[in-house]
């Protein structure tokens, strides 16, 4: 199998399969009982809570554990219902385009943020890493930026895609809200974090037993957090070298699919991710490519796993400015850390069978 | 180690534990993901569902995945607000008594509902055994009654704490809608589900990719989700066998600790699950029983984990009629389908050498 869809979600880490299976058997208290049993474990997420807030240099925020970055995301956006208006990109996952409302802003990627930056805005939302193009923003400046203009103006940072990935650290940020996902780093669906500055302005969404200093009710999922923990190590000390490992695979496989075919091109060339490679075959449906790929065991993705779903305009597609010509001819590869030269080249292989089978569609 | 705190969470079944371990390192695809490595875990979480709702003879209901049974709690009481007032019972879990609003209407056990049932409420919650107490509500002639007197109301069964536990169907049934969690049942914390017959008016708290009808965006925890399955499978399977040991073993704790000493009382008798036994210890605090016990390696709780958090009053103490005097009083022992009866005869040896070092503090 190759599987070049980790944006989409990763396989675990084998530490931390090992983590999650012993915790799975041992760790199987309420954290939140009282006994002894309940408070070994409450020690051990506290923990981990702050080893992850250590791998970035973070020890002015506070971090609760939620389900998911889509919780993260929308608890931040929630809290500013009612506050004001959201600005956010057109081009965000939709655990962000879609939690805003009617009233709130919406911009392009070619648009400059500070222009629509007006009065009425409350909270504004960047994606550190664009989880279709790979586009890294500088948020550090951006928000910097941002509140000079107007310093009650809150931000968000969607760091899922770029966390455990390309360098980046909360050291003297200002940043004030930042969501990460275990499962796009090698740990486990199911788990996910929101870092915070303070929480004047954040609201739980879950309400209940009062979990996570009472931003997050619900019984922790010990073993998940723990195996987070893990992948967000690893993926922390490791970043670096993985990194450079990545962005020679990205060039590897920029350079050989380009010389596969005229008509494949790769529309985001600067300041991206290695990580995710957003390419256009004009003139080949990627559904087409999908199902020939597939049917050599090989995994890639047109959009998110989260935008599957939609029929229609891919909003993302609109706000990365991508022709409407050409929506239908977008495909995503995406590695990760454990991704392997071998893998690039048989990738780059598979992709040179399906299009002698399928070059024929182009007129 | 002697664990009696199985309504707080509950260890793995072992088949479950077999199944998450495989469905950790099997199942990392986005089932949300268009290629078949996706499809293939969107088929095995379709069936998930399925099979969990035919444990229930729920085939007119839908089921969504949750990441708890608060969430799948708040979920629905969200969904009311601004519709009318929610009646709930004071003594029910926090994540239905703290989500409400000042506005709703709370009941004691003691409380006749019908006479509580006006025309502004909108949402009646039941649960269908009470964490703390063990007492079973008959929630389906109670449901008929409330909407006999007024058919608009919609009734929430908060069912954690008996199903897979107690007999409890949804054939025919009116209720509307129903919480269920994994790990009080032998599977993972981390999942839980929300059933419900039509989502008129059900909105999702999560928003984004759309998943699971788009009543709750999110990437599948499809591990969690398996292993739930499997717990629900197995809990509903032996549920009646399971029933007929623990009743046993309650008959037995019961008898046995009363003989213990005098101030010991069982204040819920009548038609109460088996798996939680309430119990008051006249003039012993509970925190110094649970402290002698954890010294010998036993685990018992006072109150529910979820309301451990809680100073003062105990509103669920308050909801169950247990005098003020007595609620520091309180301990709640609870068992599992896999609780034996050599564990408790070891558990009743235990508070016996407990009672002989606290008696003293008895005046």
């Amino acid at each position: 199998m190759l599987y070049f869809d980790h944006a989409a979600t990763t396989p675990l880490y084998d530490e931390v399969y090992e983590i999650l299976c012993q915790s799975l058997k041992e760790d199987f208290a309420n954290p939140s009982s009282k006994h002894k049993l309940g408070s070994g474990l409450s020690k051990k997420i506290e923990q981990a809570r702050k080893a992850i807030l250590q791998t970035l240099d973070a020890n002015q925020y506070q971090l609760i554990f939620t389900s998911s970055a889509t919780e993260s995301n929308n608890q931040v956006i929630n809290s500013f219902k009612e506050k004001g208006k959201v600005l956010y990109y057109l081009s965000d996952h939709p655990s962000i385009s879609v939690a805003t409302s009617d009233e709130d802003i919406f911009l392009l990627e070619s648009d400059n943020i500070l222009d629509k930056l007006t009065d009425d805005i409350s909270l504004v939302v960047l994606s550190l890493v664009n989880s279709q193009a790979g586009i890294i923003k500088d948020v550090e400046k951006i928000t910097r930026e941002i509140k000079e203009k107007n310093p009650n103006v809150k931000v968000l940072v969607d760091a899922v895609q770029g966390y455990g990935k390309i360098p980046y650290n909360l050291k003297g940020s200002s940043i004030d809200y930042i969501s990460i996902a275990a499962h796009k780093i090698g740990g486990a669906r199911g788990v996910a974090a929101l870092i915070y500055k303070d929480d004047k302005m954040l609201k739980p969404i879950l309400r209940g037993g009062g979990h996570e200093n009472g931003m997050r009710s619900s019984t922790p999922a010990t073993s998940l957090i723990l195996g987070f923990q893990k992948a967000c190590e690893l993926s922390c000390t490791k970043l670096e070298s993985n990194l450079v490992n990545t962005k020679e695979l990205n060039i590897i496989l920029r350079e050989k699919l380009s010389s596969l075919h005229k008509n494949i091109e790769f529309p985001f060339e600067d300041n991206c991710s290695p990580y995710i490679l957003c390419m256009l075959f004009k003139g080949i449906p990627s559904d087409v490519l999908l199902r020939h790929l597939e049917m050599k065991d090989v995994y890639v993705s047109s959009t998110t796993a989260c935008s599957s779903r939609i029929k229609g305009k891919n909003p993302m597609f609109v706000g990365l400015g991508i022709e409407e010509k050409f929506h239908k001819n977008v495909l995503r590869i995406s590695m990760s850390s454990q991704t392997t030269e071998d893998e690039v080249n048989k990738l780059i292989n598979k992709f040179e069978e399906v299009i002698k089978e399928v070059s024929f569609l182009i007129k």
